[in-house]
């Protein structure tokens, strides 16, 4: 089955690429310009920086240490597009390959001798999951071939011995290899990677062992911590280990983890990472706006844990939380031409950032670039995207569950459904049965989506009035058999909302943000206008406008005084401010527009009743 | 005259090490701490770390790319000390040096090949600095040949041609050479360093030019920018060069950087600096207390840079910021034993820090360490208090300026004076003539202290009351002739107070601090207590207790409740809370008891009246 993820077991399990299709509307619109721009564009870019030709032996080298790493995710969003460059990019691939599959570009020197920051193991990693999805798209060819003899290499040189890589990565890839193929040598090898994770297995650096989890064994830890792509990636490959051994300590391990992050280290778009130095999460409630790190990558990687954890077990939550990276960090990573990519996503710019030309050396947010010396985003939302469709709808034993709305077909038994939706721009979602048969149907309710309401309208009562129920937040159950014709319908109240910071986070202290069903709004100001640093909001009723597209709240502007020191014995928001509208708009649609301030969080006005 | 620096024209001049001699009090008790503890500690840890040794040729080199600089700045405090073991540690210095006066120990390739990284003119900036110091306390000797020697081989190199350092420290220890030697090209070298950068004079970095000053030239820039070391090195140099030269328009434009750069980037301590990423300034008003860089170096660089300035402008404002840094961020960086030294100062600190052994890798605040892999504060701070009783007090025509107020003795003309005093834990300052004279005193009155008086006592009528007058901030002045016995009495209001933010430093909305005289006062827990994360406060007034090492605030209590989810539709701070008496401590003597958790700035109780 074309899907990224098949666990064994679990209470879900997936609907490959082939029973979930998405049609125009948000994601599938995303889907195909990814599929028809986007990954051309990383294959252009990698052409032109000559990590391609790293493969073809051209030197100097060029790119980063972990370059191949890049090539290889767009080989996987080739595989799951079903690229027809594939093949002749996989070839350079595999003439570079070792006769004892040892593959990196990069090392000269003794191999292995810096695990530490070497990623020659992260970099298998990639290999092998652009690998799993072939075998799983297409079937053997080259590049499964060369996956496959890189994964035999690193069990014949890492199974015995305490060591691991710095960035994890492969402990996930290797478990789908060997449930695509049913080796159990590579889920023993995962295994071990993420066992003699924190024993320690790696040496001391400057950072700390945090940074690439090895203070704590992974059963141990308490909380994600150090760089959030890493932590994320291990905590994947450790419920892959967990699922396939029926490990259900380890399982509730990374759960607890997982609960402990979301309620304390998570900024309000889903982003994780507060600290640009180490690009790691940063202390409980350590979640500034205007230096919330918050990569690209690190919303993938909790989209790719929130996934495992959601077949595992079911619980709704981890959908939620899905949803939340996917409209507010996956889809603002990249602009809407397919072409140019945030790294950073922090949730408020004071400056307007100075456009640059060509590869951004840095990794700031503020405006989008068409690549980057270290390029993992683009790369990484290739493969997201050209595998979104697998994230959307799961299976379990009684039928099937919708977990994400999006126009589009699904299939499963017998059963075709289409869904038929504006969401998020509007809440109503419609599912229409294509193909009859029988089963559960489900469709998940947002824990924001407090009085929704669903309705079962047989094909015999359309058009007339639908009978309407209750649906509560969790999943709106429907049972029976379905007839062509017959139609689910589902109202999600889209109202936008005003919400507030846990008053532990201190840098949100005294403001408050404006969502409206899965997205997160912003302000957002091109040339100076309005002036963000003087908006204040008395949390009056926000409104909807355009559909959703843009949210009006009434707010007020009190220019700032200038003085010499910023400190001192009066309180702020003394004067009266002129009365304004100020619109919002969703936050992924942010910095189309050019260079531009931001602000997710609005400053409450003091002067103004603050209850309501 | 022993003083670091020693302008040849201003509207003050500096009282050397001989005029200013500080006795037990405040800054005497550090001086002291200092000279017998903290310089044998610098010496023997990098005894113990090679970075000596590597002056020996032993190999291999260790510590990094510019650790000679720390044996210099180290020399330069031993210089300002008159310690023993200078010019043992001279000679082995000396004894590296090349033919040519080339002196680096770690650059084995072609010199000044990576002037961006490589830091060879950096490290001559502190030999130079030593050298200079050496002169004017001792005179010639090996090690001002060294210096000098180095100095004319940089003269030799760079005079013609574009290029610079990417660490600028140079400019100002050049023209203190040639203030020292009456040597004109060592001016000129330090004034075509600074008119090359900008223009630019280095490579692009991944950083941006920004973080080296390299972004625009000097006299066109309208804020310290980039690394905020760098940048508060460079503007030192320039003034300097200003002021030799007599260039008022490139002093105007420091003087400009430095309003702006007071007025937005600035943390409340005095200290500078919001990212740790590149250790810059971050934007304008970006202000995190949590994540505040502030480091130790950049609170001596601000001290350096002020007290040129208030050298040749006479102005206040620079005593009063030099006094915030001295009380706030110098006598923070260094423990009460003298043996252990923050590099960072952030004004949160949420987690304990763990304890560690040995040599610190990273710069974190937190905990004091004894030594750190990057070890620029330790030496910095040894060379800034073994100097300090210079930055005191100034000279002009007329009389002598006391700008910091701690017991000890000032000579200048015929006159000797004796500060007696308690402060900063008690306002009253008696400043007593010993030796007679004619002339006027004048005694900085800060900006906080309105309600200051000052009376003059004559001998005759000592014992009587004395005659009080107000002393509005700014300069008291007392002109006329000076008899043995006579006093100068002034009284500064030491009440704490409250201090708000400016409403545009976000990470501060809706916080307040409390201040007495020039110290920034912090709760500080010690094994959670208090729970620093559920502290309100309601803004009562503030009341000192054990003469002020101890302020009293009322506060509530109001515990944290967890969610799975930090973000929703309830405001914060709804229940209501216990009402306890909260201590503070001088923020600069925090972290004294081991590992704990810290805040400055206190969230303000929404549930009580908020406006006094």
């Amino acid at each position: 089955m074309a899907s990224p993820v098949l666990p064994s077991s679990g209470v879900l399990s997936p609907l490959g690429l082939d029973a979930v299709r998405p049609a125009p509307g948000f994601w599938g619109d995303r889907v195909a310009l990814n599929r028809e721009v986007t990954v051309a564009h990383c294959l252009e870019w990698m052409e032109r920086e000559g990590w391609i030709g790293n493969f073809r032996g051209e030197r100097p080298r060029r790119g980063r240490e972990f370059s191949d790493s890049e090539i290889y995710k767009l080989l996987e969003a080739m595989a799951w597009a079903d690229h027809p460059a594939l093949p002749e990019l996989a070839e350079t691939v595999a003439r570079a390959q070792e006769s004892d599959g040892y593959l990196n570009t990069r090392w000269s020197g003794e191999r292995y001798t810096d695990l530490e920051w070497g990623h020659e193991l992260y970099c298998y990693g990639h290999l092998i999951q652009a690998g799993v999805a072939r075998l799983r798209t297409h079937g053997e060819d080259r590049l499964t071939e060369v996956a496959r003899r890189a994964a035999d290499h690193v069990c014949d040189r890492f199974m015995a011995g305490t060591r691991t890589c710095g960035h994890p990565v492969i402990e996930m890839a290797l478990v789908e290899l060997y449930r695509c193929t049913g080796a159990e040598r590579y889920l023993e090898m995962a295994r071990r990677f993420v066992e003699r994770r924190g024993l320690p297995a790696l040496a001391d650096i400057p950072f700390g062992r945090a940074y690439f989890q090895d203070d704590v064994p992974v059963r141990q830890a308490r909380v994600l911590r150090g760089h959030a792509v890493r932590a994320l990636y291990l905590a994947s490959g450790a419920v892959d280990v967990a699922v396939e051994t029926g490990d259900q300590e380890l399982l509730k391990a990374v759960e607890a983890q997982w609960e402990r992050t979301i309620a304390t280290r998570t900024h309000l778009t889903g982003g994780m990472g507060s600290r640009h130095s180490d690009e790691s999460f940063g202390d409980d409630f350590e979640l500034p706006p205007d230096r919330a790190y918050s990569e690209t990558c690190a919303g993938i990687a909790l989209i790719m844990l929130a996934h495992r954890l959601l077949l595992a077990t079911g619980e709704v939550r981890y959908a939620e939380a899905a949803e939340r990276v996917m409209f507010n960090i996956l889809a603002t990573g990249v602009a809407v031409d397919g072409r140019s990519f945030f790294y950073a996503n922090p949730l408020q710019v004071r400056v307007p950032a100075a456009p640059r030309e060509g590869v951004n050396q840095a990794a700031e947010g503020g405006l989008r670039s068409p690549w980057f010396a270290v390029s993992c985003c683009p790369n990484n939302i290739a493969r997201t995207l050209a595998s979104l469709a697998a994230y959307l709808a799961t299976a379990d034993g009684t039928g099937v569950r919708l977990h994400h709305y999006t126009p589009g077909e699904i299939r499963h038994g017998g059963l075709v459904l289409r869904v038929e939706t504006g969401y998020p721009w509007s809440g109503g979602v419609t599912v229409r049965v294509v193909e009859g048969g029988s089963g559960r149907i489900s469709l998940r309710v947002p824990a924001w989506a407090s009085g929704a309401r669903v309705a079962r309208v047989p094909a015999e009562r359309s058009g007339t009035s639908a009978s309407w129920g209750p649906a509560e937040p969790g999943y709106a159950v429907l049972d029976g058999e379905w007839r062509p014709g017959d139609m689910i319908r589902l109202e999600l109240p889209m109202a936008p909302r005003w919400t507030f910071p846990d008053r532990r986070i201190d840098a949100l202290r005294g403001c408050a943000a404006v969502e409206r069903g899965p997205l997160v709004y912003c302000a957002e100001s091109v040339a100076g206008e309005p002036p963000l640093d003087d908006i204040a909001v008395p949390v009056g009723p926000p409104a909807e406008r355009e559909y959703g597209h843009v949210v009006e709240v009434p707010a007020e502007i009190v220019p700032a005084t200038g003085s010499a020191w910023p400190y001192g014995p009066a309180r702020p928001y003394a004067q009266a401010g002129e009365r304004v509208t100020l619109r919002l708009l969703p936050y992924h649609r942010w910095g189309n527009r050019g260079p531009a301030t931001m602000r997710v969080w609005l400053p409450l006005s003091d002067r103004h009743p603050r209850r309501r």
